[in-house]
């Protein structure tokens, strides 16, 4: 057997790895670049499928489906892509349904959920603190954010249970953090949590549709054309489709890359699998141990997507806008639907059943899952919810080479003790793919910033002239991981100096009493709420 | 290339998979058993090695080193196996350093440490607490603990930052932690560390040297001629070493085992290796997520043991007992040392640098981190411990097929959503290793006991006559994973109801009060505290 010879091989033809070969191919066209990727298609935790739908068939994700203003690296891509996005629909009244299957199901229209007036300012004092925290996080290097030892030392459970005051802002909480890593607030450190909202530029950031949110954009025709159309520059026969990577050996002059049933030799790796597919493969000599304790830790999340056509979107019709959010106490499977009509008008719902609600519901009969599914559809949304053209998922923890989404966490105590091992080149090898990234980590702009920073990385290596000086300083900043962390107040657990928490719960009791009597002076305190909360953002990274 | 056909394969030869062999062949000796080991000896994470000595070489152990007499599963196969142990020496004087590098270094002859009066009370009220807890863990399915979900939901950090009142006993406990699974304490459930203390019959049990302990007895020998012993009587023909088995398929008939260079078929597998471990090997169909989740949550620790030879044993003639215990904070690289002279009278120290004090110390030159040892040795011994005939150290993180020591860990979370997956088969597929153990779980008798549970799984499968009534019923009983818990005290965060909180906290504050002014009240306070210590002990499970 007689080993093919490359310059760059690439673990992965999802979007980090595609990104870094087509930036790699611009800077310089000679490099002899192969992307090898276990499954049968690119993309990743990206797919697009065609489903039958009002007017025949059409396009939807199943994997990765938002982007936002703020995710410039993925708003690039899609620019130089030629491809185009439109907003996530969101008008109309949206459904909440929190604290048990007999409670009262609320409706919405802003961007705020129907809370109870004690519930809502809980969660504004409870995000004011968050939000004060967040902008102390160094994203780069966290273990250089003040107090870091603590807030890693703790899981973001144990925050909620410290510092939100009511049963329904925690079981709100516990929604969230499905909904965004498929995981339980038990499962990850708090100062991961911190980390990934910073990257994001705040809490209110991953959970919104508005401008500059997660939820912003969908793209038209889907977001595995991204992959495609990289994978078109980037030239098809440099990417082999089915070839799952199993051992990567190295020694002073070559790196050697195994499939089963081919080796191949090259100068440098690029590795972009998640961090629990990375750990799987066989590494000689074997990684430091640094390196194999911070795999261990960083598990992976668990979601099961669905989308459901329909003849007419009767949800807007009735003037819902398709936004359900419901709570694991409620008996509903998923925890949050959106609409998800497409360009061409064929209407659609799209929802998530995630976290330990895909554990549990995964192990069911697809038969009863979709039947509890569309129970609670038709509880929240009429007996039209009923009525569909087709009905299609996919649990992401039972696709090969994937094992979960939408992301892997950080236990606790990964960013004090292995978080330099994150980007750390391993002799010839480089590590990419979304969770490497500091810009939008976990999303797909995070996946592209991360594939083309290890683009760089190899190009320092293997092809030095290709790089500006800008990129060589920047490379060697990343590397010595400096960033300069925000200033916190100095003192106290969680850098909530004792006069201002006070003045917060002042101010909020204070409401309470006064909203306990005074009901009208309710949509007052929400409007002024959402100003606070519109301003927050604004400032964030003013503060 | 023509597969070789047996009956039952068992992946990995340390004590747990030569325990299932050894069961199986005494069960049936028709049975046609391969193990394959991927190190080039038998062992797993026990290795006795020959070092220079005063009387020319001796053998010490550098893994696995001790056993109690409660551990029953080990101490039977030690009768067995015709082998002897000799107990831990501790008489004498130990030296106690914790609190900065210019603390007072104390020293103290009991079990109980050198602590001043408040920590001593603190620690009091701290182990009252745990222990109580404890007894309520149902370790067979500690999800049916009271409370289960919030306990686990919590890192042991989080619970000792709740409920101890120093700092002194903070460090103390972080010292614990390190010396008991190489892991700081913000890197484990809560839970977990409680199902850990329960599996043992209580938290002093993991730390001490007294009877039933884990410290209480060494064999003489060394450790690893258990494996040896066991591979004699399975027959050494039937051990592969330096075969790492990298694939396992499975169908209807037949499971497939894939090393470098060979595939054997078998009718049922047993894997022993850590969970960390069988998670790298390629499973064909793909194991059930649950599983993948669970070996994503389950790191290993991290140790490096020394063992250092003497002319004599100079602590001894000091007065001396060798036992040294020294806070992180002290710049002592070593957490713990204890005498380790030999039963041929050779003198030795053992010593262990772990959690992250092995990383740090660990990413040293040799020369560098043997000087620090023996500058502390130097301060807390005297200067006859400079004058040395040999020093040997393992880095277990560095060892090919381990990659960390003693025990892989439990993260937040793991317990309450993926724990049914721990034992659970999958197919052809039985899971054995110290980790899947019930009694002392993470010890060498754990690692015995789960290999004989998974032997008597597999004859269920294919020998079902060599099995009796009772072992078929208890197997269908762990099955089902029925177990009963304890009756715990029924509310409250962590069951310890109000007026007891109350009743302790006055108890300690006034004695606090009183040792203020009265210096030698302080040693009947001592006295009374073992009594109570020892009174709890026994009681424990009687609660």
């Amino acid at each position: 057997m007689t080993a093919e010879i490359w310059d760059v091989i690439i673990v992965g033809a999802g979007l980090s790895g595609l990104s870094a070969a087509h930036l790699l191919k611009k800077r310089n066209a000679k490099l002899r670049i192969l992307i090898l990727e276990g499954k049968d298609r690119v993309g990743g935790r990206t797919v697009s499928t065609e489903i039958p739908a009002a007017n025949g068939v059409d396009q939807w994700d199943f994997g990765g489906q938002w982007v936002g203003s703020t995710q410039t690296h993925v708003m690039e891509l899609i620019k130089e892509l030629g491809l185009e996005v439109f907003p996530q629909f969101s008008t109309g009244k949206k459904v909440h349904h929190m604290g048990g299957p007999a409670s009262k199901v609320r409706t919405y229209r802003t961007s705020i959920p129907a809370l109870s007036p004690v519930v809502l300012m809980d969660l504004t004092q409870l995000l004011w603190k968050i939000n004060r925290l967040c902008a102390t996080v160094c994203v780069q290097d966290p273990s250089k954010t003040p107090n870091a030892g603590e807030l890693d030392s703790m899981t973001l459970h144990t925050y909620i249970e410290q510092h939100a005051w009511t049963a329904e802002l925690k079981e709100e909480l516990g929604l969230c953090s499905r909904s965004v890593f498929g995981m339980e607030p038990s499962q990850m450190s708090f100062l991961f949590f911190l980390m990934y909202a910073a990257a994001a530029g705040g809490v209110l950031q991953l959970l919104e549709t508005t401008t500059g949110s997660a939820q912003e954009f969908k793209i038209k025709g889907g977001t595995q054309q991204l992959s495609e159309r990289l994978a078109d520059r980037v030239g098809w026969k440099n990417v082999r489709l089915g070839s799952a990577v199993t051992a990567i050996w190295q020694d002073a002059e070559w790196a050697g890359v195994t499939t089963a049933t081919d080796t191949f030799l090259c100068r440098a790796v690029i590795v972009t699998c998640p961090p629990h597919l990375a750990a799987k493969i066989h590494y000689q000599p074997v990684l430091p141990s640094q390196r194999e304790f911070l795999t261990q830790n960083m598990p992976v999340g668990h979601m099961i997507k669905f989308i459901i056509t329909y003849q007419k979107a009767f949800w807007k019709e009735k003037d819902f806008s398709g936004e359900i959010v419901a709570g694991t106490t409620t008996g509903c499977p998923f925890c949050v639907t959106f609409d998800a009509t497409s360009p061409k008008g064929n209407a659609a719902l799209v929802g998530f059943i995630a976290g330990q609600q895909a554990s549990y519901w995964g192990s069911k009969e697809t038969s009863e899952r979709r039947e509890a599914v569309f129970s609670s559809l038709v509880k929240y949304l009429g007996p039209e919810a009923a009525t569909f053209i087709h009905y299609e998922e996919k649990d992401w923890a039972k696709e090969d080479y994937a094992g979960g989404c939408p992301v892997n966490v950080m236990a606790p105590g990964l960013l004090t003790y292995y978080h330099p091992s994150l980007r750390k080149p391993c002799g010839r090898i480089h590590w990419a793919g979304t969770e490497t990234a500091t810009q939008w980590c976990g999303y797909m702009s995070g996946a592209v910033q991360a594939g083309q920073r290890a683009a760089l990385e190899v190009l320092a290596e293997v092809s030095y002239i290709s790089l500006t000086k800008e990129e060589l300083d920047e490379l060697q900043h990343c590397q010595t991981a400096e960033s300069p962390a925000k200033k916190a107040p100095s003192s106290g657990l969680l850098y909530l100096s004792a006069s201002k928490s006070v003045a917060i719960a002042t101010l909020t009791i204070t409401a309470v009493l006064l909203l306990a009597h005074r009901q009208n002076t309710f949509l007052k305190f929400k409007a002024c709420l959402m100003n606070f909360f519109s301003a927050s953002k604004q400032n964030m990274f003013r503060l």
